[in-house]
This record gives C-alpha cells, sequence and structure tokens, in this order.
C-alpha cells in the first residue's frame, strides 16, 4: 500500500473529532498525519495553558494519546476493530510555551503480529511511544501507551 | 491544625479554575475536597464521552493530575511554594459511564519531609496515588504521579 492510495484519514478524524471525543476538540487538538504505521497530531497553547503560564499537563496528555485512535484506525481494518486504551504513562520534561506536535510510529513487524493476533482471537495489545515536541523542535514530553485492538462486539 | 481551622480551599480553587486552567474548567471538573493531606475532584461523563461512549481517557487522567495542585494548594505554604508535575502513569481499569471522584492523600510523614527538604533546598519531589470510582464505587482508573514542589522564583 503506498501513501496516495491511502484515505484521508487525518481528515476523516478530525471531521469526527467534535463528536467522538468532544474534551479534545474544545482544547483543539487537530490530527497531522495519519496512515499506515504514522501519526502525528497538534494542538495550539492558546487556551490550553496552567497555573504557571504553560501547556497544561492534561492537554499535553491528550494529544499524546489521541495517537492511538489515529494510528489504529490508519492502520488497521477500523469496519473490524476499533482501539482501546489501556495504561499510559507520559514524563513532563521541558515547559511547552508554543503549540505542540506530538508523534508515533508503528513499524511493519509489530503491525503484522498485532494484525494476526486480532484476526486470530479477536484482540491484540500494542504499545506506543510517543514523542512530543515545541514549535522550536524541544522535546517537552514523552508518551508510553499501552493499547488494545478489539473486534466489534467483543 | 484541625480542620475546621482551614480556609475554604475547595472553593478557591473551584473560582480560580477558569482562568489557571482552562481545559479542566471546559471538563467541568471541580475539586470536592482540599484539605491538609487529602484531596477529591470529580467530573461529570456528560461532554466527556469517547468514540465508544464511555469516559474520555484525557477526562480521566484531568481529573487525577488535578488532585496533585490541590493537596499542594492545601498542605504547603502557596504563599512561598507551587507544584509541578513530572511524571504521571495512568491505568485505565473499567470503562466508566458515570461522574467520577478522584481521590489522593498524603501522610503525615510525607508532609513532613517534603515541607523540610523545600525549606531546606527550595524544591521537595513527592509521589500521589490517586484512585478513582464511578458512582457505583467501581475503581475505573489507578494513577501514580510524579510532582515537585518549588520556590516561587527559583
Amino acid at each position: 500500500m503506498t501513501t496516495t492510495d491511502e484515505p484521508p484519514y487525518a481528515e476523516m478524524i478530525n471531521a469526527g473529532l467534535e463528536s467522538m471525543l468532544p474534551p479534545a476538540h474544545r482544547m483543539r487538538i487537530t490530527i497531522a498525519e495519519a496512515r499506515v504505521g504514522f501519526a502525528a497530531a497538534v494542538v495550539p497553547v492558546d487556551g490550553n495553558t496552567n497555573h504557571i503560564g504553560t501547556m497544561y499537563a492534561g492537554t499535553l496528555f491528550a494529544v499524546a494519546e489521541i495517537l492511538g485512535g489515529a494510528i489504529s484506525l490508519a492502520t488497521f481494518d477500523a469496519g473490524q476493530f476499533y482501539p482501546t486504551v489501556k495504561d499510559v504513562q507520559i514524563r513532563f520534561r521541558r515547559p511547552a510555551r508554543s503549540a505542540v506536535r506530538a508523534v508515533t510510529a508503528l513499524d511493519e513487524a509489530s503491525i503484522a503480529r498485532i494484525q494476526a493476533e486480532a484476526e486470530a482471537v479477536g484482540k491484540a495489545e500494542f504499545v506506543l511511544d510517543a514523542e512530543l515536541t515545541d514549535e522550536d523542535g524541544t522535546v517537552v514530553a514523552n508518551s508510553h501507551g499501552v493499547y488494545q485492538l478489539r473486534r466489534f462486539g467483543t
């Protein structure tokens, strides 16, 4: 599968975000890229600050965590499987004072393993590590998330 | 210090939430209790759902994480010290389909250690474990947060 053959996953998710994840939509999180094995999300700092004027921890969590849904939709059969999140660890490294971009990826071997397991037993666990950077490219946070892909109806 | 001598910390924080943490305010998170060594926060499910109709992971994170600020304000000298969050792990155990309450506590020995360290060197790290329950009392998530208390101006 080549990138140009893929549906416009980012646009599809962004169009549904207000109804699917209202709090993320209110933070103005958007999916910047979503394709097989890769997802990126962005969020502005305006309206997302904390008591010391930097980006709120809850917003940093949200822009990282949403990647699990975006990469699943673009990588696996969204007609058969949906993702749920089981566990997330997020380490806040530097205060963020600008828009933040979160990225994550899944390699081909992981994708093949997850697909085979989900097809065989109806569910499969997978891990996503995400890196969050500010507009200067400084890493402001890292997250480590454990997700589960599940067949509808299970 | 007895509970009745304490200022109304929860009311104070709730009054400032819209300006201090706009995204948390938009989720309608409120502090239910904040006193020396204890804090509780609540959030309604309405407006906070995800793509499968249960409470959004980002909202569960937020209602847990905010306890670090609430317990710090009620426990330490808010004129001298402010809290920052360094690392949070949250484990999602059951889907939440109702309002959720998050609680955390610090014992006297920990409070004394944190206070002494912050006074001596201007900062002190502390750990908060929070439990999140739905209206039936079912534990829907647990979080483990590492915070730092810092002297203003450092």
